[in-house]
């Protein structure tokens, strides 16, 4: 099935770029191909100076090799080669008024017979709307739904819990799903219907986007919004940079450096200790980055 | 002891940045007092687009408290309560013709008796020149052979391995001098010694980098090069964020995440695998960033 998988993945970039490129209208995404000594490789696709994506990246990967001593460590596995693949993908859009998005999907399977899925998709807005963030969670709610009803609220707990920048107490916006883990023996899915909820997810993907997208890009964009733009992209680099697992994974354990740091954003900036005006729209933005909000409640 | 140590660190605070404040002839320090709940506190010193200087933080603080399990597993020590204070400095220039510069020296006192001293000079020049860079060491070696002829080579060598940036295989920059855990019990200095020695490294701290804001501060700039200074300033986050000690135990470990992050430049920039052109000044830069690099030689 391993084949399957990886061939699926990879036109679900293929797809996903396409899509993306419709809407955005102008920007075409640059292909790299990559392979590694220690076996398979990659596609990393990069858009830059869309019209209304400044910079973004989907990544594809299929990878082999022998399990190192440092995966044992932190896999707690007994496997002696591995397999890994999945689709990544961050877009940091010229609009304010515009989230940055993320969403990844990825499988991982041992020589031992063990294998697992996990992903997930969050919407980082620079300045939160509860009706945007609303459309956001109920779509992902629905794709949830259609397979599992436990699964939006599990998955939506452990994006609050894992998107989470400690350092500052904030979260890295309004979050979405996140899993990791998932086999047929931890749900109530077969091994095909765990990959179909990943493809489904992926799929719906550029739409979710689109939806954001549309709704922003009229907006007009002052100079103290952009302000405020770069300086939540900062918060951005923190949170990959600090916390997110994958990163600190990927870099620590010879991941292909330039396509685990797709993430970061063109430009970002810091001020020390800036903080919003009083009854700003920045300030509501970070008095909702905060874990357990209700998002589907929320927006009505 | 530890008063002294206390009153002469803060005293080098307000040294250096009067100095730097001559120096950039227009940039000024906003002082921002601070004091944590845990016992102690400190002044946070920030300057914003000087002549010469863009960004610059130098930090002073002076915190007591009970050791916690995660101290205690990181130090491997068995005190109860702890006491620390030093300096921590981190500039970014307008031009990418002068670099960046670290310095810090900080005291850590345990209430079993167990203290040590810490600290350190390196330099992140965005274009490499070798002369600049002999001078930059031979500061470093005359204040080091000043009280050890062992000094220079070891910390040096330190440095290389502290400030490296393991998963783009690359140096910081042209490094410096790095210590730690330097008490009377590991080197042939008195505490007051080496005590000594910290504060004659602070307080040439600012004419060291006054050689080189005078070396760069007059060279034209392009649009290329302003560029090529982003991306290197994206790889100073990089180092700080993913790979700095003091940075990471900080951000874990409840610290100021204000203060911490001063090191932050106030714009950085990252471009999808970015490739100098062949021969170009920032190849060279590239192919200098290594370690063991003898600079005193390199220089002449």
């Amino acid at each position: 099935m391993r084949e399957l998988i990886q061939s699926e993945f990879k036109k679900l970039q293929e797809f996903i770029c396409s899509q993306l490129e419709i809407f955005d209208g102008q920007g075409k995404f640059q292909m790299d191909d990559w392979s590694r000594e220690e076996g398979g490789g990659g596609r990393t696709n990069t858009l830059v100076n869309g019209r209304l994506i400044e910079k973004g990246g989907v990544a594809f990967s299929a990878v082999h090799g022998a399990v190192t001593d440092d995966m044992k460590k932190q896999l707690g596995t007994t496997g002696n080669s591995f397999f890994a693949t999945g689709v990544s993908i961050v877009l940091h859009p010229n609009s304010p008024h515009i989230p940055i998005i993320h969403m990844n999907v990825r499988y991982f399977e041992l020589d031992n017979g063990t294998y697992w899925f996990g992903g997930g998709i969050d919407l980082t807005p620079h300045y939160i709307s509860l009706k945007r963030a609303a459309l956001f969670h109920e779509k992902l709610k629905e794709i949830c739904d259609s397979v599992d009803e436990s699964f939006y609220p599990t998955f939506k707990k452990w994006a609050d819990d894992y998107f989470f920048i400690g350092h500052r107490n904030e979260t890295r916006g309004v979050g979405g799903i996140f899993f990791d883990h998932q086999s047929h023996a931890n749900t109530s899915l077969s091994k095909e219907q765990i990959f179909n909820f990943c493809l489904t997810l992926g799929k719906a993907f550029p739409f979710i986007y689109q939806t954001q997208m549309e709704l922003g890009k009229d907006e007009s964009v002052t100079e103290d919004q952009k302000k405020w733009q770069m300086l939540r992209r900062g918060r951005y680099v923190e949170f990959n940079l600090v916390h997110d697992r994958g990163t600190k994974f990927g870099l620590v354990s010879g991941g292909r450096t330039e396509s685990i740091l797709l993430s970061m954003p063109p430009v970002a900036n810091w001020e020390y200790d800036f903080k919003p005006e009083k009854h700003s729209p920045e300030e509501f933005t970070i008095n909702q980055l905060k874990k357990g909000i209700d998002w589907l409640s929320n927006g009505k």
